[in-house]
């Protein structure tokens, strides 16, 4: 699944949801979520991990779909198979 | 780009260094991305937003690689074209 695919799922999903919402508030549940993977790897559950790495990447795509942004364009962009740092493949970075 | 092959590029180039850094901090650097980018929505600095949206799936799919998910299975097993808790597309959810 293309990673544009997967925010136009979460548009039809949640955009009703997450526009009323607002910035802010879809902002904190992705925080939340995040919160949430941590405490899964903390307790090393794989399977809830699993499943909150999914929640982040969902919250992460209702809030592209608010703030107008293509995320998978935003990663393609700064992301063109070299570190935009080093601009190497691997990184080669010194820090 | 597939979510999946975004998560391989990831892997080519910076798996050396995010299994070095560890979980606990790439999760850090993960949660650290998501400040900046709240910074840029607040500042409402679209172009910048548009960059921090790309290091935070970037850091995401790292931490995916060194804890052994794949990102786009799970995106997809949790949400397969409805809503996972309501079962409807669109969400219907009433909370």
């Amino acid at each position: 699944m293309h990673i544009h695919e997967f925010q136009d799922m979460m548009r039809r999903l949640y955009f009703h949801r997450d526009a009323e919402r607002g910035v802010k508030g879809t902002y904190d549940w992705l925080k939340d979520e995040l919160d949430e993977l941590w405490e899964a790897l903390e307790e090393k559950d794989m399977k809830a991990a699993e499943k909150e790495f999914a929640d982040v990447i969902a919250w992460l795509a209702s809030l592209a779909n608010i703030t107008g942004i293509n995320l998978e364009k935003a990663a393609i962009n700064k992301y063109n198979d070299k570190c935009p740092k080093c601009q190497q493949s691997p990184c080669c970075c010194t820090f």
